[in-house]
């Protein structure tokens, strides 16, 4: 546990990101580059895979970008095409040898991928890829990917990765790297998100949001669409559908909290889509108080929302401290009182007296709200009454988002009258189902909103379908 | 330089904490936790000195505090007493031995020193004390002292302390434990800030600032008055004064920049003084346009401010990467481009097609600002007014904050007229010095604004007093 | 290079090691203990894998053994059955992925193994096998092992090993964890050793020598034989020979250099094969001298049967640094010199005036022995008459041994007369390969001599059948 | 504890070195080549100290020379003049403040001490300099030398040097930079070793063994005299005697077991007096055996000795792992055991059936006596012989030295048949002290052998005067 204050949040998942570019110069570094900038999606490793004049090299490890990554290793990994992965565990263990990119050799030669999502077919496949004698090294899906990629290699490549992805089912956002073609895919669903933008220098970007393509300086050119793959070789950008008539049904989550506030995720702006869901927060749980004031950092756009749709004002009521990082506390009753507090410092002087609504982005356990507000009362507010952006998230996610089990989803299992209870809250409302989606603005059933109201874009498996493998 | 952005920052100087407080538990963690909360004040190094049983230790390395210490250091530390200390360098060199706290032998026992500040008469004393045939093993002005202490110890360890500081001049806030005591010095202009607050479980805390104070739970008692040796014993607090008739000089950079927005110094809490600044900003330096955005996080406080009084609603036009800590990248032209490109993305939504008001709590080299307002104009922002919080840095600080040299002050060497143009906004303003008094609000001369205005609160070398001891 | 004076050695290749003793405590750390003894096969990395209650657990990282472990880590890894490897690179890159044991998962659970030796028809192997789809994530021959397993699975566990190993040539001593047993495997020639021991407290060790037995307290029972698959599961020692008629060829230069003195291979003390090459030595190639030496550690057994035989006494002329580990000096000309002078010291006094007889055990490039006789005769030697116990290394070795190119092995290139004017001894001879096979006393033909005749025991591959995987 | 078999031997005291030549490159290099010679004299920490044009640097880390030092540390440590030490704790904690050299600041610039012994009136010196203002940041006596001649200053430097030594009693062997000089000083009975060597590119070098000046190629000049100061500057060598009339006693254990064989000190082989140890033990303690063994490495030399005079054949009884370095065992009971048997196994086939002579260089504690004899004889030895080529331990050193507490050395305990029981041998004997004396052979009263007999060469205090100073 990286991060106590997270625990009260679903955890992230992965990022990929992937660039075409032979004879653009720094493609490693900007590689890296990009996965800072998705840092935000997978703190437990990273990795990059290039490939230049037939050669496949790759670097992974254990930890933050920053952490695994050096100028020295970046300068001895030449790439004309690369991909690179961070991620944050899913499936399978803290392992190394479960970092990503994976990069395997095959009869033509070698290939290099790196997947954001969670498949709930990789058990069957896999043990039908066993059957036929394949050995796995590592518990990651991407491994029973690149067999089925390798099995139908003799198809030519294309259609090798074609009919590899008809086959698999879940959620993915695919970076590979194969036959001096940079490819990317996205599930029918479309249930991660991946986009492409081009490069000034020439050459195009894949990356899981558009913050990545950003930081590189690459223009925006547009999301890759549900069921598509898209092909970029030396001729340009082919894009092939692979699967039509699929809902789309993009992460709902993802606008939620996972993706950067200056990310725009299929055409709707993050940022904007946080702002609107406060907006409609106040117009549906309206309550009276002198102050609206946020969890920072994820709730501050919905706050400012709030405040703007109630006329009641914005104000600074939490400070982060921005150097408390990984902690090494023990996760006991008294330290995590502490690790709340060397995150978060109330702003005394600002909300003493006041009756407060504290906007929250999500409660899934609840277990930091309750902290949150007796610092609040003991500084001096009169009221807090918390208003939290999202509905309650009630039940688990199979395609890549780690949900704890039921029985710790604090919405799953009480009323909101006994979770305010909980929390100590003078009041406590959650953001309606349509609510949310309209802040969304999707087309009817464009979004995947599973956690919330256990409507599930495809069948998925009476358990949780993750395995161990040590 | 561990950080790019902050190039066009004035650099943090220190932060000290101690804590007196017998038979309490978790001392050492506690004084790390405070470190932790300190840690904006420093990220050279870190250390802690404690002290049980007539026994002293203490542990200091270079890095961030949560590189330094893990719980198996903090639990072979037990105290009854201890100090600790964050340092950014600015007299002597990155070395570990520079590191503090300084803990020496002397005739009664051990001493242990945190100091805050710069002392402008250290060469002057050390050079006396070497005549007598002292010799010194460090650059830091913390050895000056001891070694006066030790000199004077035959007057007994309070008079000796009280002889030792009215030798020494500059700025310093000292946190000292020596025979059983916890003892804290300010010094007679308040250069520095120091508070006292009360544990819950019995026992003190000092503090460089309140933030420190609120993360081990402790309850703010009072602030430390300049010129006040303030004297921690199992007999309670002792306060004695030992200079007078000083003008009061808070360093303002403690309310612009240095101090975190949650702390509550001389009174004064550090957020509302930025707000306030904003607001006076507005009624200076007003301007048409449609919206007020802030360079995060330090500008925000006064963009609130410069919002509510202008009427212009403010908005988030950049955020900042969270993830993106001490960068690797080499300073080359291109790289610093990127660098702020990594720690900073434009809201292009938000500003397209905007006339913006941008807000920076100051401007000393005017490296960054090119790039912010470049990325701004790329992203579509029709105008970018740029307004400082702050006026701006002419003079260099003789205590204990980093000032480069006058060459690289952009607000030394050109007019406000060139700057705007050298960083390519539409306008330019910086707050008026009587305006950022006005702001912090203290009694006529309670400020050291000497690096604004050359008013230094007492007289200074003719050349940096800096040393070299390798 | 991690240590200069092996440049003039043949590289070490592996060690493997393997215990079944279920309900024995600390399998984890005598697989350690036993991989210390094997360390000097090979210094690049170390890893074990454990079997406990059907859960397959491994560790593995670049290193020395004592580098990669720990107690905290052995401790988290309890096991019933397990197996170590110590790797120096023959096949294959540097990579953490290409350390040892390789564990993977196949239809019937998991399988590890830990390999010493070279395939040399495992390129081939692994065509086949691509074209059937697999992939390989590696480029150690291991994976082609476990392949070749888990396609014949179907046949059952043993017959699928017994099948599997009919197909690889080359050189192998393996040890598996599979199906809850611990499975020895020795080529049909016998080129690599492995030995049976038996714990005191039950449950049985295999290992590449006798050394590794030792350390943990077992007690030899004996060698696995050529051909020979040795079987260990909760029922007992279960032997199958797969391979008949293969002519038994165990590594001469096990004998002359790789393997510990102190051990017992195919039933000869090492020690005393050395000892005994030296008696001969001194037979085929006395001369008049006042003193027999050695350059430490290997050419020690070698030089005490020459002084033997020649009763010429034995003294100590150079002084090895035990504390000269791997190097970091930069390989330049002039830091060679160094290198040399760091690592041995002439006993100045010893041989001061004296007419030398220098016993190495081999010579491989040269490049070394030049610089001990330069330094012996700048500290008095009269006379340097070389001697080497084993034959001029000529042919290239297919088996498991890094042999440099040709190019650089001074046997292929030059005759003894221009070898000893080029290292700049008073005389220099060679043992016969007829005198080398006497020592090691094998029945005719029982040995691989290759290195020195030429006389390979398979068919070997025209070029060098390393391949890259990167 | 990082050498359970050193458990048994005297701990090791440190190294120092100087060298001293303006204009010749590649200085650090040399004093750290000259540190990795005399790494047996102290592992725990390692520096060095450089001036170059009147800047002094200096590295030093808790460590081995090869951990603390690469090739980039010592490229940023340009030198005309340098020293370096190795350290073994003898007084003082482990910590880093604790590592050599020492460098301060005094009136005439900086000084730079390496301090090989040990101080007897430190804490008096230490006293009294604190009684007059001093302070001390370190628990090494090294600081109470600097002190002593930044007080002596206005003497000039030479004068203060001497007057400074002439104060300080104990042993020591001295490098000092001060003023361009390098200093090199001896005590007055000469305990510690020290001699002078010249570079063939010119210059000098000061080292406490021979072997140091071998390994950068330095021709031994001679060996500095007890009570000598020898000063080099550009000037050339100056020698200046500060103290008559003592007697010369340097140490017996330096050629017992501290030094390096390839020594030479004061005159002495350190190898052949070892010989020659064994050659007198063998007359003065003859038994009827097969064959004479060592615990290598220390005592090969003198079993040599023994087997010469004897007549009985010398050989090969013991292996020692040359990678087992410090080790990560517990040390508990079993453990112990394992720690013998990890770094030493028995020549089974050397040894079997056969009457056993075992050489030690010395029995301190006894503990792993027990064990090495113990595994002998379950290898089949029928017989075993202890001879020892040095009296028994019996009193504790005040000159550098670490021994156990009385009650550990079993040799003041016990009588030398009890010993013999407890450990198991067949017979045990100690070199007499006669006999000690006529190895080494120095004019009567030349040596302390204060160890063995209690005859100190100075007044000693009554307790330990090792002081804490944590």
């Amino acid at each position: 546990m990286d991060d106590f204050l997270k625990m009260d949040k679903l955890s992230e998942e992965c990022g990929v990101i992937g660039i075409h570019a032979p004879g653009v110069s720094g493609i490693s570094h900007m590689l890296c580059f990009g996965l800072i900038a998705l840092q935000h999606r997978g703190q437990e490793s990273a990795g990059i895979a290039v490939l230049k004049n037939d050669k496949m090299q790759y670097y992974k490890e254990m930890g933050l970008v920053q952490e695994v990554f050096d100028n020295e290793i970046l300068d001895r990994l030449p790439a004309d095409i690369g991909i690179g992965h961070v991620r944050y565990s899913t499936t399978g263990d803290s392992y190394v040898s479960n970092a990503q990119p994976l990069v395997v050799r095959y009869k033509g030669g070698s290939i290099a991928l790196a997947h954001n999502g969670n498949l709930v077919n990789a058990v069957e496949i896999r043990n039908r890829l066993e059957d036929e004698g394949s050995i796995f090294q590592t518990s990651i899906d991407s491994e029973v990917i690149a067999n089925l990629i390798a099995k139908n290699y003799s198809l030519g490549m294309k259609e090798a990765v074609i009919e590899s992805v008809k086959e698999i089912k879940g959620s993915y956002a695919l970076t590979i790297v194969i036959d001096h073609m940079l490819i990317g895919v996205r599930d029918p669903n479309g249930l991660r998100p991946l986009s492409l933008a081009k490069l000034p220098e020439g050459g195009y970007v894949l990356a899981s949001e558009s913050c990545a393509h950003d930081v590189v300086g690459a223009e925006f050119v547009r999301d890759v669409e549900p069921g598509e793959i898209v092909i970029i070789s030396d001729e340009g950008v082919e894009s092939i559908f692979f699967a039509e008539g699929h809902k789309k049904a993009i992460c709902a989550f993802e606008y939620v909290y996972f993706a950067r506030p200056d990310s725009i995720i299929d055409g709707k702006s993050v940022y904007e889509t946080r702002v609107e869901s406060g907006r409609i927060l106040a117009r549906e749980y309206p309550v009276e108080a002198d102050m609206v004031i946020a969890v920072p950092d994820s709730g501050i756009a919905a706050a400012i929302g709030y405040a703007e749709e109630s006329g009641i004002p914005y104000n600074t009521g939490l400070i982060k401290n921005k150097y408390m990082g990984r902690t090494f506390i023990q996760p006991d009753q008294k330290s995590r009182e502490l690790a709340v507090r060397l995150k978060l410092n109330v702003m005394k002087r600002n909300i003493e007296g006041k009756r407060l609504i504290l906007i929250d982005d999500s409660i899934v356990r609840g277990t930091t709200s309750k902290r949150i507000i007796n610092m609040l009362k003991a500084a001096g507010a009169s009221e807090v009454h918390v208003r939290v952006s999202s509905p309650p998230v009630k039940h688990p996610c199979y395609f890549g988002i780690d949900t704890p089990n039921r029985q710790q989803l604090i919405g799953a299992i009480h009323t909101i009258d006994e979770i305010c209870e909980m929390i100590g809250a003078d009041s406590l409302a959650f953001l309606s189902d349509a609510g949310l989606k309209k802040s969304i603005d999707f087309k009817p059933c464009g979004l995947c909103t599973a956690c919330f109201d256990g409507d599930y874009p495809m069948e998925v498996p009476e358990e949780a379908n993750k395995f161990m493998f040590e």
